[in-house]
């Protein structure tokens, strides 16, 4: 966080966000709200899979209704506004209805199916579905290639959406894996924005550290992208008060033998030169991070929530490099 | 129509109905009421189509639809009770939306090309769809190949569907294609319907001869078996007054050149041993006709006037033969 940059009003400035689903997508909101087509959002695909012949990736999913305004805050996943008669009918039919899918929720599903089957590529058709959306950031996906996150677990080796969704994160897991991550290309457009001169900070939103930003940073040219960035890179930890507000990173965690807080999300992300921001509810752990830290309310339950953290994200990007705001 | 076998009420009977979508599932409602699984459907699949990519069968749907119960009777397709929050969303999403699927119907399209891409049997499919929607009588498609019914028109060739949905009939038409007909494999079990000794009648229901029920003929094993029925054929005229009461039999026997009466409909048909079915409305129509007629309320707008026709059928089927109702 030493070598941050400070432009003018003049200067075409641009945000870089590393997201996957629901508590990516809040920040996401906030980010988008403030910056428009200067924010780039480089979202988790590793957890996409083929499902009743439907290709769905649920981050950006997620990210794309969130952005839009159309997603559904208290479920946390899908469109507002939600029916359900596909899947009440599907039932009847005897197919398979442990992944809910919602009927205006398909129409993307089906809509992204047939374009990527006609040989299109999930970048192209995600920035084509932004815009009828009336989407001014850039959502890119991680890669168009395919790369799937497997969980290694007391019940054997499960793909990703079998353990989230199907067994609700209850096997107990000794690993993750990202399978094609390793020869997968990254999105030019992706590279370019992280090596941007004019960017003035990469964002890693409080997503699941080892879910949903680990499969981006698996990838060797992201992992560079970040390691050799001059920008900043601001950490949101997901842990607040020792718990995930959604989702398993606080259950895995503890399976991986490593004690639920943003001291250990600080630790998986030293290697880059972060700054951290953490909960009030969390100051107390500020002398064990080695990092600039920025102390706030970090729950996020609405647009505003989300819009005031991404300001005080942004702010501590610019300005707590030089001068951190708290540090140990 | 004059080599009926009358059997007992110990000899297991069987019959055979030929079927499109709309007009010809009426009347398969009415059969299945009083024979059940006595009941063999043989339906058109000429419409097929892959949309969206979703491998779509309008008449098998129809028809499944009706005998089920779950059919729009005023819409006179797709589902009772649909909603239409994916079409919306599809609109949204700048998705082609000329063809109209129900909330519930995508479900059926959805279940049905899964299996089909996993290399699953149309034929398979259907049967364990009727299962699990509580249908006894066996709806098969008339094969499990391809058939595509194409239309020669002013506007150049027309795939069925975008006649049909797309240019809503508009095109003048000046020919029929069922493309693949004559190397199509019919179904086994619908041309050993149509052998059983025990059979008591092939019913032609009142479907468009041109587009529904011509596919089925046109494939060669399937007019062997009606030219070799022993059994009675009673076809029950779509035409009432000249008109359809749906669908465009009317406008393209005008540009065929054909005047639009059951007396069209019977010279359609007169190569086979048949017995009619008209409307009352019609009766002036006998003397031009020489087969066994049957002239009654044809018009079916309740499942209760299906039942009273198919009821009709049947005893003309048994009794007529030997002594026609009306004759010329």
């Amino acid at each position: 966080m030493n070598n941050t940059k400070l432009h003018t009003a003049t200067t075409r400035k641009s945000v870089v966000a590393l997201c996957g689903g629901v508590g990516g997508a809040k920040l996401a909101m906030g980010l988008n709200a403030i910056l428009g087509s200067e924010l780039t959002l480089i979202v988790n695909t590793g957890d996409d899979f083929e499902h009743l012949g439907l290709y769905i990736s649920p981050d950006i999913d997620s990210v794309l209704y969130a952005i839009a305004g159309i997603n559904d805050m208290s479920r946390g996943w899908g469109r507002s506004q939600e029916t359900w008669a596909f899947m009440e009918s599907l039932k009847e039919l005897g197919g398979e209805t442990w992944f809910q899918i919602g009927d205006k929720d398909l129409a993307l599903h089906i809509e992204r199916t047939r374009r990527m089957r006609s040989g299109e590529k999930l970048s192209r058709i995600t920035t084509d579905l932004s815009k009828k959306l009336g989407i001014n950031c850039s959502i890119l996906p991680m890669t168009d290639d395919s790369v799937a996150t497997f969980i290694q677990t007391n019940e054997g080796l499960l793909p990703f959406q079998k353990y989230f969704v199907m067994r609700k994160c209850e096997p107990i897991s000794c690993g993750i894996e990202f399978r094609g991550a390793e020869s997968a290309n990254p999105l030019d457009t992706a590279i370019s924005a992280l090596s941007d001169p004019h960017l003035e900070a990469i964002i890693i939103c409080p997503s699941n550290p080892y879910l949903s930003i680990d499969p981006i940073l698996s990838m060797p040219l992201y992992r560079d992208a970040l390691l050799n960035s001059t920008a900043p890179i601001v950490v949101v930890s997901p842990i607040i008060g020792g718990k995930t507000i959604k989702g398993p990173a606080d259950k895995l965690m503890v399976e991986m033998g490593l004690q639920p807080s943003s001291i250990e999300i600080y630790k998986h992300y030293q290697s880059f030169n972060i700054g951290m921001v953490i909960d009030n509810i969390d100051s107390v752990l500020k002398k064990f991070i080695d990092a600039p830290i920025l102390c706030t309310n970090s729950v996020m339950t609405s647009l505003k929530d989300s819009i005031r953290l991404a300001e005080e994200c942004l702010s501590f990007a610019r300005y707590a490099c030089s001068e951190p705001i708290t540090h140990r």
